[in-house]
């Protein structure tokens, strides 16, 4: 017969629990107190963005939200559907695309801080991006979400932006690691590229997300490389990863990117989500028991066809981020929809906008200069916050052009004409419009007609086809007959300016007859207030483009083979323009764009000096530091983004006409001037050799390029590299 | 123009986000901060078990859980159903009928400490409960959640409870503030009784809760007293609670038990959850904004109709709620379904089962005496964690008594038949069974016959008027024929023992015939396990009723008048029994009890010395100090809780015959002495005086009455009070 016992005493607090202890040790207590089931339950879903913590020993489980530009509204358990909650609308920022046209690494700061501070609020463990695939082709479906096309802007970009999410104890999960470049056949297709495009273009971005930014999780992309999933990729995720960078935390794998229970357990993926199993529809209940790495795994530890030390060490890194988020010491408690965020969207959203052309200083459009403005276009009125895919978000509120402007200039002296209909925002599908077109057309025409001015607001619209996840664009002209509603704009009207809100470059065959051109990209909740700041002069534009706006598509390096080359077929896709992305083949084919990488204008007008390089012998371990003094030499304050391209003319590889290696946003008041240097370390001249898989710089003459974008050079410098 | 500037340096941490910073300087730096509206919008609800903190401000949203015997699982965002997570399978513990059962409060600290964890981990603010109302009657249909007839009993088992619970940063919020003593007519019937009643035997138990516990929520009941609703009783909430008891916490309303803007707002209610607002069923989307502390509130305060330092009352005590929980320094993570926790409900569960009658040593039932043991009645194999109301749970498991008798006796040695069935557990509804009664009581018989022994498991179940939130029950009998059953079993096998799992006194015709009862209560999770411990013998049995068992119902005070006095007449209700509630109306009016408050029955006999106190006069805030020795003079190890009562025996006023006034229970091991001392302080011999509105302790000659239960008296000392 047994005894009955009062309560025992409390024991001490365990090792893992303690907040004062340092988190590997935590995770190892942690670890030994465990089972073999609840360390395999760790490395699956539990729901469409859960997975399992330990209940049992007060590990919180890990929730993850998409995405990079907002925080998305709470899902029923097991589908993608919202689950009707009221708290859960969030403010959008604007795209990544967006936030690279800056230049502004303080602007990805305050980005990734205040996203972040919304993920904390709202419980959140991971917030599901940012992304950083390099925009290959003008055609990719998920451009806008990431950092345009340049390796080193995108490393500059992402660092802080990681910072600033972590610093509210929620995990970054920089995507798609790597490679996911188009989506067309984006879950199966193989791309075939060389080491040195894929070092030196592709994942220069993550390399400095894990070393400088120090980011606690990443996600696997949807496609194969070398014949793996990147879900489950030896060669990315063991070798690269892992190995050569030092990664210590968590390998996610995208929605649905896990396809193998051999390659998952043993490639390094440590959390398999939204994984579809076979004959169950997306709005079934999939069993989260049969996922690859469920009881699959569980079984194979059990019978010992897999390692233990797997499973730990995936069970380690997972317990590893819970303990640097959730069960953090001090861990802040965020904050939602607040003021603070509204003014971070809206000073990225301003910093962001790209003044593209502007003859004849037709903007800024002064307040009470026109009695009546004519706004023409859908997206001068349509909600750009959803659609697209995942980043689609539910928002506390968004901001129009149209109500922006109205906003600024008086409701009287706006008159709107929708001009065009692109029909509703329908994920997967894209329905033609129902509406007369020619009527809209008509009525536009007669709106402009009668106006002093007209602003088209137009570009793309994250439809189908139009700037979103899972289908790629089908050209690089405007669709809904935009090109033609701009003409006919210009002939009754030819004070017509236009603003494009898109996340890609678009073709622009009356570039030369409209006076002013704004690339606004997708601009989130302030959209509307920054675009008519910037039209109407109250701030003066300052973004440059992070990516190359070509002529015509075949200017491209992806779109300058044949079909093996972009898209594939079907099966394989061939880089076959290999380093040369973006700027980098325009410039080396010598090919004009239509608007340049690193290009945008200001309403004021800025003077350089010649610039000077502190030295011209340098060693390979050494910095050279760029020099020259920039005036803000017109009537007006703004800034000038200095950028610093290197060139090595004779090299024993291909190289770039020239490649990015510093840039700096310089601030300056109406006829102030300023020293500004440059520091470039010169291990960034290096090329990835190949045949010693290891970076190498190459001794010799370098040509150091100082402009104001890639094609204005403003001065040159050489240095002899020993 | 507007001037571009960088990000500028972060400011300070506010004193609210301080965690080293005094809760009340938070609090008022936060209030400081925080508009109108935003005041507003904490004092009602967002969800059905939700609130709103500030976004804006990062400072979280109040979540609350039912219940009190485990956390419910999570609901549809304004919905009564289950919003179907897999991650909210709870630990069932043993309802606080049971609890009260052990009389230790060692147990409830366990109990706390454990269901708080399952709240925190489940990232709960508030967990709803415990319950303490007073067992004025057995036929109320929520007595199985209370804490018993005796307020002394109440106030030592709340007080650890609420302490356990709020060790993990969860607020406890005890309920239901006051007088929710009967289902019938529960959302409008006006209590009248007398102050005393209200003071001596309603209230002591919330007393305690906020004067000894430090509870940091409390919950208005649905009932009237004196005209006004509870939710907003001026009476009630600002000169009782707030102002005499000085509760600096949150009131929160029942769901649904608010009715007025101008007493939620003047009458001391926090915050409103669950209003039905007209025309709209539970299944339909209440308007959030139209509840009566939501816009009506916040209009009213803006025409000045309302006070803002009432609104700055109510958001002052939500705040500090939310900095005592969610925002507090190194808030515990929780744990959830762990084996501390089942090993915690097995605990409780076995210290709460109470052998009421034992012939012949009949029990316990050694494993391996019989080789074929009949199990009889459906409460040995139905879920008894659902149903009931708000109590309802989704559990990880629960080990039936059948179950728990397979797993103790072998399954080979166990037979078992249902011999009644009472349909499925439906809320507000009974549906009677469509098996045929006959059948199975023929075949229960013919188990029985052929059995060595039989266990009949009965008793109440969940069902609507069974034990059930909205109804009470109709009669003190066992429903479902289970009387006639037993006496149809004692025919064929004298060696029947009858189980009963009830949250309420049954009365018992088959009393005499049978060797052997159990009183099992609701027993949660480990219920089976517990029971087969308890039965085998591997446990010696401890609890005490915490409730009286009349013969008949007409012998419990409530019973003894007319149809005013219970249920009342659905306008009103009269306590006209007064403070003469359970075994004091039993004692007083010298009424045989079936089996008395504080009986039950151990394996082991003890031994009790003639007790001394330690003075004969005492001054009126003094202490008097009971000794006596008690003997295990049994074979087993076990349990005796010691039971003073006192009597004022001539009195200025009415006086029950005892009352409870201090208990010990003592665990000692078989052969085992120690001396038990039992303090009670002169100040708890106070009547409340009416005329005063105070307490007063009448000097003169009091008797202290040492007993095993409120009528087996072990010995008796008089002391004066000077």
């Amino acid at each position: 017969m047994g005894v009955l016992s009062v309560v025992t005493a409390q024991p001490k607090i365990p090792v893992y629990l303690d907040r004062t202890k340092p988190i590997e040790e935590r995770v190892e207590n942690a670890l030994s107190l465990m089972t073999t089931d609840e360390k395999v339950a760790l490395c699956h879903a539990q729901s469409k963005f859960s997975s399992k913590g330990v209940a049992r020993l007060g590990i919180p489980e890990v929730w993850s939200s998409d995405g990079s530009h907002g925080v998305s509204d709470e899902k029923i358990w097991d589908e993608w559907g919202g689950a009707g909650w009221t708290n859960d609308s969030c403010t959008a920022f604007p795209a990544l695309t967006a936030l690279a046209a800056t230049f502004n690494p303080e602007m990805a700061m305050l980005y990734g801080k205040s996203i972040g501070e919304e993920a904390r609020y709202r419980n959140k463990t991971v917030l599901l991006g940012p992304g950083v695939n390099i925009y290959r082709t003008p055609l990719n479906g998920r451009n806008f979400e990431y950092l345009g096309e340049d390796p080193y802007l995108a490393s500059q970009m992402v660092v802080p932006y990681v910072k600033g999410v972590q610093s509210n104890g929620v995990a970054a999960c920089v995507k798609h690691f790597a490679l996911n470049n188009q989506e067309i056949c984006r879950g199966e297709i193989n791309v075939n590229l060389s080491d040195r495009a894929l070092h030196e273009i592709y994942l220069p971005a993550f390399k400095a997300a894990v070393q400088e930014g120090k980011v606690w999780s990443i996600m696997g992309a949807y496609n194969k490389v070398r014949g793996e999933h990147c879900c489950h990729s030896d060669f990315l995720l063991n070798k690269i990863l892992k190995n050569d960078w030092q990664f210590d935390g968590v390998v996610i794998s995208d929605w649905g990117g896990v396809h193998s229970t051999d390659e998952a357990v043993n490639n390094g993926l440590d959390i398999e989500m939204g994984t579809y199993t076979n004959g169950l529809t997306t709005q079934g209940h999939f069993p989260f028991s049969s996922y690859y790495l469920a009881n699959p795994f569980l079984e194979g530890i059990k019978s010992g066809k897999y390692d233990r030390t797997v499973l730990d060490d995936k069970a380690r890194r997972i317990l590893r981020m819970i303990f640097r988020t959730t069960m953090s010491a001090n861990r802040p408690f965020g904050k939602f929809v607040s003021p603070e965020h509204s003014q971070a969207a809206s000073r990225i959203a301003r910093e962001g906008i790209v003044l593209l052309k502007n003859d004849n200083q037709f903007l800024p459009i002064a307040v009470g200069k026109y009695k009546k403005i004519a706004v023409i276009g859908e997206n001068a009125s349509r909600s750009l916050v959803v659609g697209g895919g995942s980043t689609s978000l539910k928002v506390a509120y968004e901001e129009s052009p149209l109500q922006g402007l109205k906003d600024k200039y008086g409701e009287a002296n706006i008159v709107y004409s929708m001009g065009y209909a692109s029909g509703p925002s329908l994920y997967g599908r894209a329905e033609p419009s129902k509406l007369n077109a020619d009527s809209l057309v008509n009525a536009a025409i007669e709106v402009a007609r009668n106006a002093d001015v007209v602003l088209f607001v137009g570009g793309l619209n994250k439809n189908y086809f139009q700037d979103c996840e899972s289908g790629d664009r089908k050209s690089l002209s405007l669709p809904f007959g935009q090109d033609k509603l701009i003409e006919e704009l210009l002939k009754v009207n030819k004070n017509t300016a236009v603003v494009l809100l898109s996340g890609n470059a678009v073709a622009m065959p009356w570039v030369d007859k409209v006076p002013a051109i704004v690339q606004g990209w997708y601009l989130g909740s302030e959209a509307g207030n920054a675009l008519a700041d910037i039209i109407s002069g109250d701030v003066n534009p300052s973004g440059k483009l992070p990516v190359s706006f070509p002529k015509k598509l075949e200017d491209i390096g992806a779109h300058s083979f044949d079909k093996l080359c972009y898209p594939g077929d079907s099966v394989n896709v061939y880089y076959k323009e290999d380093i040369l992305v973006g700027y980098r083949w325009l410039d080396t084919k010598k090919l004009e764009p239509l608007f340049p990488f690193g290009y945008g204008l200001s309403y004021s007008t800025f003077t350089w000096s010649k610039p000077s390089v502190d030295r011209t012998d340098v060693k390979t371990d050494g910095t050279v530091i760029v020099s020259f003094t920039l005036t803000n030499s017109g009537k007006v304050d703004g800034a000038e983004t200095a950028q610093l391209y290197v060139s090595k003319p004779k090299s024993e590889v291909t190289r770039a006409a020239k490649e990015l290696k510093a840039f700096k946003k310089v601030f300056l008041k109406a006829g102030e001037s300023r020293l500004v240097t440059l520091k470039v370390p010169v291990s960034s001249f290096a090329y990835y050799n190949e045949k010693e898989n290891g970076w190498d710089v190459e001794p010799g003459s370098y040509t150091l390029l100082l402009g104001n974008s890639s094609r204005d050079i403003k001065g040159t410098m050489n240095v002899k590299v020993l």
